[in-house]
This record gives C-alpha cells, sequence and structure tokens, in this order.
C-alpha cells in the first residue's frame, strides 16, 4: 500500500527519536549535561547526522529530556499560589526546583546558560517556569515576605546555586535543604537585629 | 667557572618556571582554570614535559598562581578579627574572598573540587584559608550574630556559589555584592517576623 509505504519512515524517523532521547537520559545521568553526543547516538544505534536532524544542538536534546519536568514546575507554582500563603508557596516550590536541578550533574550551569542566550530551545522551556517562580516571588513580596530588592533572576540564581553547590561534593548533596533554608532566610523581609 | 656552570641549569629552571607561571597567568584568564596547557606550554616556549616538571597538574600550576592570594586572604582574616567587630569582619572578608574567587573563570568549581581531594596541592592552599574564615564565623556565632547550624563549609560553599553565579552571565557579574548581602543575611542570627 502507498500509504503504509509513505508512512513507514516517519514511524522509523519516531522510533528513532524515542530511542536517542531514551538512551540520551541514561547517558546524561551518568554523565552530566555536558555529554559526549557522539556516545548517545552510538549507543542509540544510528549516525551522529541521525542524532543532529532530531536534535539540531545539546540544547534542544536537553529541552527535550526536560521540557516535561519544566512544564510541571510551571503547573506547580499555579497549583501552590491557589493553595498555600505566599511565603510558604514560594518556598515549597524552591524546594522542588532545586530537588530537580539535582538530577542531571552540570544542569544549573546549563540553565543559567539560558539566561545569556534568547535562542537556545532550553530558553524558552526555562522562561515560562521562570515566570512562575517570579509570579511566586511577586506575591510574596507584595505580601511584605519577600525584600523588595530581590528580582526573579536573583531568585533563580541563587536557586540554581544551591543546586551547584549540592552537585560539588557528595558532602555537600545533603545540605541541598539546609542551604536552601539559609538562602531563603536571606530573602525573607524581616527586621535587623539590633 | 665551575661554580657558574653547576648554576646555568639551574638559572634556565627557574627562568622556565617564571616564564611558565606568566603565561598560564594570561591563559587562565582568557579561558578559565579549565585552560589548555598544551597552550600555556607552547606559549612559553617550553615542551609539554618541562610544564610537568615544574607543574605536575593543572592544580600544581593553579596553587602557585593563588598561593600568594590565599596567604592574603588567610592574613586579612586576623587583621580583621583584631580590627573589626565579629560580623563586621567577617562580611568585609567574605566580600574579598568572593570578588577574588571572580579572578578566573571556573575559579569558583575548582575551589569546591578542593573539598573533596586531600591530596591536591590547591587543597593545602585553601585549607589554611578556610580555616581563617572559620575562625572569623566560629567568632561571629560565638558573639549570636551567626546562626549556631552554619559551618565553616556552608559558608565557604555559599561564598563560592555567590562567585559562580557572578561568572554565569555578565549581567549578574554586577549583582555579586547585592547577592552576598541577600546570602549573609540568612546567616544573620535575627528573630524571625512573627
Amino acid at each position: 500500500m502507498v500509504e503504509s509505504g509513505a508512512r513507514a519512515p516517519r514511524a522509523d524517523a519516531q522510533r528513532n527519536y524515542e530511542r536517542i532521547l531514551d538512551v540520551a537520559r541514561t547517558v546524561i545521568e551518568e554523565q552530566g549535561t555536558q555529554a559526549s553526543l557522539r556516545d548517545v547516538a552510538r549507543r542509540s544505534g544510528v549516525g551522529l547526522g541521525t542524532l543532529y536532524r532530531h536534535f539540531p544542538s545539546r540544547d534542544a536534546l536537553l529541552e527535550a529530556l526536560l521540557r516535561r519536568r519544566f512544564d510541571h514546575l510551571a503547573e506547580r507554582a499555579e497549583v501552590l499560589a491557589d493553595s498555600c500563603p505566599p511565603w510558604e508557596a514560594l518556598t515549597r516550590w524552591l524546594d522542588e526546583f532545586v530537588a530537580g536541578a539535582g538530577r542531571y550533574r552540570g544542569l544549573p550551569e546549563s540553565i543559567m546558560a539560558t539566561l545569556r542566550d534568547d535562542d537556545s530551545p532550553l530558553h524558552a522551556a526555562c522562561l515560562g517556569m521562570r515566570r512562575s517562580g517570579g509570579a511566586l516571588l511577586q506575591r510574596a513580596q507584595l505580601a511584605g515576605q519577600v525584600r523588595a530588592d530581590v528580582t526573579a533572576v536573583d531568585l533563580f540564581a541563587l536557586a540554581n546555586a544551591v543546586g551547584w553547590i549540592a552537585e560539588q561534593d557528595p558532602a555537600l548533596t545533603g545540605r541541598r535543604e539546609h542551604l536552601l533554608a539559609l538562602v531563603l532566610d536571606g530573602l525573607g523581609a524581616r527586621p535587623r537585629q539590633a
């Protein structure tokens, strides 16, 4: 049949796409976000050209891996805004953000790199998440619970920095929640001790 | 003369050492702490073997570049402890530490890596500086000005993390002092707003 004959290459392409993505998840878990794309292609059983046809850049591949997680974080921000007081919503969301940033080694740096590259596919995926976090920040600021001089980029940078610390040393991974709590304490609008 | 003949190779070695160090400073300023050591050797006009004879590892080269700065920071901690109240001494020292961490791209990560590598020459150089900073921390904690649950490693990690943020995006470099102030605020032992 002409129709099924025409569909087969698309089905092949779809299978390749899924296989590359599955393998990439494993390789990036092993090697971090700077993983060798050549390794990903080899272990997927495709050529590097095929990998680049599906994912024109490292960021495009990361974006495909992370999009669902980023979309989920954006949704969580809305749920928390609807169900929790401002400070609690912000801190719970940041906890989830920082825990997720620890998923792949190098992810905090890859996420920060999106700040200076508007054209990156990862930038677009992060932007939605950053805006949702920014809305939680603004809500906590309007409630007088966060200092007015904290920007959404400050918050995003500090949360990623805690994720970065956690990946520097296995002993520090267990300090992630404590370090985030310290940072959050610094954002809080509280009177200074005399 | 036999004596000067015997001294010449040492003089050559000393000249090579100084030249490699000067070139390394430039190359690492350009490329960061992960700079190509092959480039350093080539631009110094020596073979890679000669470079490794003087500096057996990347860390050994970084240590030679940074030792004076780290020793200076350790001394500054003592001067500040003698001349300023606890909180002021701690925050001024951290300001200087974080400004210095911005000297070479990748330095915050290289410094953090010393935490998990006791054998690195850079570890030894950092240890003195970390102990001096730790003494300022302890002094501020004894004065009730810093939370008791902050360790010297927490402080070191957070200060490096602010240095890391500053190198992620030129726009964030200018936020370094502000971000450090936010983090310091989090360390401060202050009553929480009701």
